[in-house]
Order: structure tokens, then C-alpha cells, then sequence
């Protein structure tokens, strides 16, 4: 897609043209759980939080944690970016790839972001806390995700001097993270508990045991394109064993709770309300010239369901996952090489989803 | 597609396999003006108005009339059918292809119908008036339609004593209808109307001129699909040749308004608009799996917009049309050679429908 007349050319966004660990593709469950991320808040001593430093402290404190983030002995160092060096677009396609977050996106102070090609780790410097390393991989990898999160702070704390308190632990901006500073969150697709109005009480049950069950996308409590995180809400007083078995057990229900009900939707009198919603779905991004991002979302998330069911030709899972991304705001208008308004990137956004979806097809329909 | 568990096997309704005149294709702006019905009511001296008549009465009329037009000298003679003698869905059948009306199919009276093969000729015996001599020309052809209902006219009127009064012209049982008991009727296709929201202005400037303008599908006002009918709301007072040049002029001036809002719907601004609601439509009737009639209608209209705009490949305006018939509930019946209720005609519709349109595509897309 060349630019159109009008639009202005933008510079490459310093990310691989892969998705990214977030949208895997493999791993346990991950036609349900996508990914799993676990991080830690570390802030240094001698520094105030990020949101009390003036600019001359954050400077300093960024320029210091990205020579120490820099010289780290990884297999494959960190690409480092000071957010400041990076146009608003740039720093949106980071939000979009989850390796920051908007508030490290949007916020003035002298910040970083490291990662590595292919998006499994990022640490954030400046954010609310000093240091936020994450770390991501697909599919529902608890433990796995937290082994490497853990070599990785230690790495960390040997070279940096950390503020921790005996009778605390870490200690943290925010007093909900003082503890561990640990936090699990799975990226989880819960069209079946949407779909059968049972989402709410699947959310109750987690929240039972502290865990917090928010939407993906979108603002407060709409969850577009049913996708959710599900995470842990408090870490003091809850050692890191325990919260990640809470949270592991918690996404395991789910998982379980979910294929029961796309088991019953594929069932019965109800298969036939299931294929139309579903194919209904395929075809209204198949031949849709405006689409916005929620519709398209929404849309998405049936079709996922359908092709992981097997109701669907000619498109992978692969494919419609790429599109989850390529379609959000900031991915197009890089991918069009062009800034966009919202009327024009429904149309592009349209066009991209005709022609990655175009050659797919309902399963032939023994019905007629 | 064969009877289902549970369904019953039904007769055969006695209309040819074609679509009738009414779907016929051809003639002056039949992108628009898809048919042209004249009619003349008449009524038979010595015989009280048929919502009067006692069943003895009414059966001894039927049997007379059917007499005389089977005796009539037409180039093929009409096929006569005593609706007694129908199902109730083979009754059903004939009031979708618009051969007889809702009240003749339901009232309790003897009463019968004649057509010719091409359905271009019904007459109705004992509806609300002794005969209703209809006949049907696809496209705009009010004068043509009317030549031959004249013709027809004549040969009854020189067999039967026509009620008539010098003072009044030909009495009929509604005053409405006194005078020439002429009714010329056009069905028009309006989407470009009803979608640029001057669908009323329209409709209100046919009224003006003493035009009724109705939708031809669904009670009252709604006019499922964009289709509605054009026809004089008064006889007496106005010449047969005052009654068609209204008609006539009437729909020839909304057939230029609705291609000019076409014209405006497909450029500029509104034009991805425009794609964006026909190819819409096209996904849906290609996927769903559920299909009431209205939601059927909506979008069979907006796909005939495109395929009469060019938009659309792969599917002929004849295909559509065909659809547009088979798709009603009581045909769909007959198709599939069973009774279903509601839930089973929707899927059994959408079935049909994704059949007969599943080949069909979106133009090749320039902008992408």
C-alpha cells in the first residue's frame, strides 16, 4: 500500500516485521491462552518513584539503567529506544505489540524501552516503577515465562543497587505491586463464556480468589473482540509460588470452562445459531469496505472461534492472528506507510482484512 | 432438497417452473420498474357483490364464470383452479406470485382463479368483485398491459351482463373501484431512494397526483426490501387514458429520480459507503445460516442495487430475481417439498439463498 495523495510518508518503526512472542501461535491451550506475560517491578535506591523525580533525576536514571540494561551478558543484547527519540506512531506500535505500556507511551519524563528480536523480554525504565522487566511466552507458560523473568532480574539486582525493605520486600511506586513485585497475567480468548452469557460468573469465580479479569482492548470493562487478562491483583503477603499457581490454576479453569461451552455451542439446536454468528462474522470482514476497530475485533474473535473449531477453509490461525494486530490503528498506518484519519484507516483497515481473509470458506455445509 | 425427519410431503402447486411475468426481466426500466399489473374489476348483473352472496349463490357464480372464460378464445386457454380445491399452501404459492390476492386466498366463499402458462393473464372469480381481470408485463409497460386487459375485457363483457350505469360507468362492490374499475399498478425498486432518506419526498409527490405508493412486501408502511407499488387510488371521474398517462408519467419520473441518487450513491464521498452496504449484504446472504424473510429482502435489495450497478460478478439480475420469489415463505416450502415452521424455513432459506448466491463476488477491489 503506497501512500495516497495527502499522506505524509512516516519512518520505520524500530520493530521486527515478526508479531512478536504475544502471538506465538504455540504453546499449551493457546487456541484459548495466547500468552503469558510475568514482570517484575524493581525501582533503584537513591532515586524517588518515576512519578515525584524532576527531568534531570529521570535523565540520569534512564542514561544509567540503559548502559547497565545494554551491557547485560544476554545471548542477544537488548535493542534499546529512548521513547523521546521516537514519533508518537512509533511509540503506539510498542502499546500495540504490549512491549510498553500507553502510560510509558504517553508520559513526558526521559524514558527507555529494551527488548530483544523477537519480543519475549522488554524491560521499560521510567515507568511507574524504575524498571518493569516482562517477559512473554505464547501460550498458557506460567512457569516458563517466570524462570526466565527471574534470571533475568537477577542479572539485574548484581548490578544495580535495588530498594528493598526486610519487613516489605521489593518496594514499589504503586503500594499494590510492594512484595514480590511479581505479576502474571495470560492473554486469554473467551468467545464460548461471551457467547453463552457466562463470562460474568467465569470472571466472579476468578476474581474469589484476587485475580483481576479485564478486557484486552478497549476502555473499563468492555472486553472487545472477547479478549482478557487475567491476573494477579495483589503481591505482598503472597509468596511467588502462590501467585503463580493462582494464577496458572485460575487460566487452566478457564481454558477447561471454555472448550466445555464452545463444545455445547457446537452442540445440539444450537449449532446452527453458532455457524451463522460465526460465518456471518467471516463474511462480513470478507466483503466489509469500512471497518472500524471494534467491529473488526468482534468479527475477529467469532472467525477465531470458527477456525479453531474447524469451520472454516483456507485460513490459519497463523493468518487471523497477524490480522489482530496488522489491524489495530498504529500497525496500519505503519503498514500503509502513511498517517491516516479515522475515516481513512476504516477503509484501509477494510481492504488489509479483505485481503489476507479473502480466500477463506465456510466448511461445506452438509445441511443442503 | 428432500423432506427432513417429521416434515410432511406436499402436493405440487400447480404454476409452471418459470418465475411469471411478474419476474419476466425485460422491458423499460426493468432495473427498476420491475413489473406492470393493470386490473379491471367487474361484476356480474342478477348477482348480489360478492362479500353479500350466500355460498349457494357464489358457487353458482364461480361455476358460470369459470364456464365463460374457460370458453374464452384465446391463443392458450387459461388453467382454471376452484381454490377450494388448493392447500392452503398451494393458495399460498399463488398469492406470492402475486397471481391471486391475501383476501382470495383466505375467504370462505367458492371462488376460483384462471392464468396462461406465462402468468401473464389471472383472472379471480368472486373476490371482491365478481371478476378481476389482472394482467401482468414486466418492466414499465402500462399502455401494453393495458391493451391486452382491454382485449380480455371485451371478450368477457360480450359473453356476461356487466353491471354497469350510464351515470357511473361499471358498478363494483368497493366505490373506489366505480367508474372504469381500472387499476394500473407498477412495482417499483427503490433503494437508492430509501437509502438517500428521500423516499417520502418521493412517495409524497406521487400522493399528490391521488397515486398510491405502498410497500410491496410486509404490513402497513414498512416496505421490506425497498420494493413498493405505484398505482391510482381513484377510478371515478378520471378516463382509463388519464389513469395510465398518470401512472405511467408518475413512475417514469421516480425511475429517473432513483437512478440519479444511484448515480450520486456511487460517487465521491459516499461511494465506499455505498460498496460497503452492497457487499455487506452480498457476506451475509453468502454465509448465514439463519434467514428470516425481512432480513432476506433487505439485503437481496441492496445486492440487486450492486448487481445492476456492475458491482457484483458472477451473479445475473435473472438469479436474484428468482430468489427474490423462492425465498417467500410458501415457495420455500414447496422447494424443499415439506411444511416446515418458522426456525426450519430460516435455515432451510439460507440454505437456498447461500446455493444460489455462493459463486457470487465483490468486483475487483482498485483501491488495494
Amino acid at each position: 500500500m503506497a501512500p495516497g495523495p495527502g499522506e505524509d510518508e512516516i519512518p520505520q518503526v524500530p520493530t521486527g516485521t515478526a508479531l512478536g512472542e504475544w502471538l506465538g501461535g504455540v504453546g499449551p491451550a493457546v487456541e484459548i491462552a495466547l500468552c503469558t506475560r510475568v514482570r517484575f517491578a524493581r525501582n533503584v535506591q537513591g532515586y524517588r518513584f518515576s512519578p515525584q523525580m524532576d527531568t534531570d533525576e529521570a535523565r540520569d536514571l534512564d542514561a544509567f539503567l540503559r548502559q547497565t540494561l545494554a551491557a547485560l551478558p544476554l545471548a542477544e543484547p537488548l535493542r534499546l529506544h529512548e521513547l523521546t527519540d521516537l514519533e508518537p506512531l512509533e511509540r503506539e506500535v510498542l502499546v500495540e505489540r504490549h512491549l510498553i505500556s500507553r502510560e510509558l507511551a504517553h508520559v513526558a519524563r526521559p524514558r527507555s524501552v529494551g527488548f530483544d528480536d523477537a519480543e519475549s523480554i522488554a524491560v521499560m525504565v521510567n515507568e511507574e516503577d524504575h524498571l518493569r522487566i516482562q517477559v512473554f511466552q505464547s501460550g498458557l507458560r506460567v512457569a516458563e515465562a517466570y524462570r526466565v523473568a527471574e534470571r533475568l532480574d537477577d542479572l539485574l539486582i548484581q548490578r544495580i543497587p535495588v530498594a528493598f525493605s526486610e519487613e516489605f520486600g521489593f518496594l514499589t511506586s504503586c503500594p499494590t505491586n510492594v512484595g514480590t513485585g511479581l505479576r502474571a497475567s495470560v492473554m486469554v480468548h473467551l468467545p464460548g463464556l461471551v457467547w453463552s452469557d457466562e463470562i460474568e460468573k467465569a470472571a466472579n469465580s476468578a476474581q474469589k480468589i484476587h485475580l483481576a479479569v479485564r478486557g484486552l482492548y478497549g476502555e473499563g470493562s468492555r472486553a472487545l473482540g472477547d479478549f482478557y487478562q487475567v491476573s494477579n491483583q495483589i503481591t505482598l503477603g503472597r509468596t511467588e509460588d502462590e501467585v503463580l499457581d493462582d494464577v496458572s490454576t485460575a487460566v487452566e479453569k478457564l481454558v477447561e470452562w471454555e472448550r466445555r461451552v464452545r463444545d455445547a455451542l457446537l452442540s445440539g439446536a444450537r449449532r446452527t445459531q453458532t455457524l451463522d454468528r460465526i460465518h456471518r462474522a467471516l463474511g462480513t470482514l470478507q466483503n466489509a469496505r469500512i471497518l472500524n476497530t471494534e467491529e473488526c475485533l468482534n468479527n475477529l474473535s467469532a472467525v477465531r472461534f470458527g477456525v479453531h473449531a474447524g469451520l472454516i477453509d483456507d485460513l490459519t490461525a497463523r493468518e487471523l492472528d497477524q490480522i489482530l494486530l496488522l489491524s489495530q490503528p498504529a500497525h496500519l498506518q505503519r503498514l500503509c506507510r502513511a498517517r491516516l484519519d479515522p475515516a481513512a484507516r476504516d477503509a484501509r483497515r477494510a481492504a488489509l482484512v479483505r485481503s489476507v481473509l479473502g480466500g477463506a470458506r465456510p466448511c461445506r455445509d452438509p445441511e443442503f
